[in-house]
């Protein structure tokens, strides 16, 4: 006799291709354990994606009670492994869309409560009619926080792939990047292992490394390496440090100039848009996609 | 203005992690174009998958009524890449699950129709008693047909991985194998890249390469290269090409001997049973689960 399996309502969504199993849980009911976040993300045992949205009333979820002032909705992100993580700025844009589309919240901008704080969401141009997928037309902008960056616009580690040494730009975006210009994305190899950073003692849990090139004027593309994933088709925090220091390399600083620094940025999944404030405000702007929905059978 | 997304019912299922997305279309209405198989079976933009399973009454659809005599259902399996492809045995014990599941077959023995003509399944154990998932207790049978290869027990090709080189025995299961024994499935190495096959002119097309190894007496593991999708978790007539290359290898041959060769063959989704009769069929039982279930939201 084994226990039969737990239906449990679930979505799935990406956003810019990094992709995430939604689980509508309003009351705080669930027990997701990180087993069984681990094989709803297992991409052949169980559904399929990079991490878990578990939508829960902030005032029904003991951890999300403190991040909880001002939003009725905390996002309960994590990992494919399991592991919990304080945000995703591709996943809160998924989140956001996925409560719209609920009829959950009906305001074009609000609050999210989230393990790294409140931040905000905002929908424009199509996205912001609402009912519909985000997917064309609109965009959902979330607020990413602020980036850490040493002053000055020259490159201060060195990222090595292959036989290749790159100078390299130390950015964070509340994890590490390493963001390495290079003349052509493909110079960055397969990928398939982590790249060389250093000094080692700027990195000491290791870091995304970013390798970007210039398509136009404000406008970048990227790959990225993630740290615990590999190659990833696209990365929220990635391309908000790509921009930050694109910005820098360009001679350009919003809090000295008092103007916004903008960037289109595409991933290999899709397009971005990153916006720095000169309040130091970084925001990340791009579609969230809900493809499919249904029962999945949790293994009891 | 872009079209609205086309809503259709779906499940995800998958037999020793070999998964499928399965399009219930009895009436064949639905028009399965390359590009939507390849988009539900994108692992990111879409659901993720091997392959699409869609089901349809062999009287419904043009292709199948000529290989459906006796069989009310038609197997129209898709290659991940949209391409078409005549049968594939671990998807064929999903398919059979979901006639039970759904109450569309009530026998615990029938017939399926494929491109590659009609294929016996049979449940038994507790998948016999029909309903709940198979993936606990009992087991499905599927018939592959029959196995070709060199008369003799010795190796006949070549197969390079890394810096060393295996002798292999060639197996025809409906496509090609090349079967090595190894020490460990560690020596194999990371199997990023197609293993090399030699002489050339016996694989014009490549090949699915094994890599196999004793587990016990009649009981092998493997790991598999195949063909156009590098190292996958399960491959079914990978499977039997390694129990019938280990029987020949162990000095059993059932044409010969009047008794059937059986062998288990543990792969790195699960366990697969492989049986050669006296009469050249080989038959591959295993499980089959369905995870979830529900509506996708196809793209316009």
């Amino acid at each position: 006799m084994t226990a039969a399996p737990q239906p449990v309502p679930f979505l799935k969504g990406h956003g810019t291709e990094n992709d995430f199993v939604i689980i509508p849980d309003p009351e705080g009911r669930l027990e997701l354990s990180a087993e069984t976040v681990a094989w709803l993300c297992d991409r052949r045992a169980g559904i399929g994606a990079d991490g878990v949205l578990r939508v829960v009333r902030s005032a029904a979820d003991p951890a999300a009670r403190e991040q909880a002032a001002g939003a009725e909705w905390f996002m309960d992100y994590r990992n494919a492994d399991g592991s919990i993580a304080e945000m995703c700025g591709n996943g809160a844009r998924v989140f956001a869309h996925y409560l719209r589309r609920a009829g959950l919240v009906k305001d074009a901008e609000f609050a999210v409560a989230t393990r790294a704080g409140l931040r905000r969401v905002r929908f424009t141009g199509a996205a912001a009619g609402g009912g519909g997928d985000a997917g064309d037309g609109g965009e959902i902008v979330v607020d990413m926080g602020r980036a850490g960056l040493p002053a000055g616009p020259e490159p201060s580690v060195t990222v090595t792939v292959g036989s290749l040494s790159l100078p390299a730009r130390h950015v964070d975006m509340g994890n590490p990047h390493a963001v390495a210009f290079v003349d052509r994305l493909e110079d960055a190899g397969r990928l398939l292992d982590p790249p060389g950073l250093a000094p080692a003692e700027a990195y000491p849990a290791g870091a995304n490394v970013e390798f970007a090139v210039d398509r136009g004027p404000r406008h970048l593309a990227l790959r990225v390496h993630e740290r615990g994933s590999g190659e990833t088709r696209s990365c929220g925090t990635g391309a908000c440090a790509v921009a930050v220091a694109a910005a820098r390399r360009d001679g350009l600083d919003p809090a000295a100039d008092g103007r916004p620094a903008e960037y289109l940025v595409d991933v290999p999944g899709g397009r971005l848009r990153v916006t720095e404030a000169p309040d130091g405000t970084v925001t990340l702007a791009g579609p969230a996609v809900i493809v499919a929905e249904g029962t999945v059978h949790l293994p009891a």
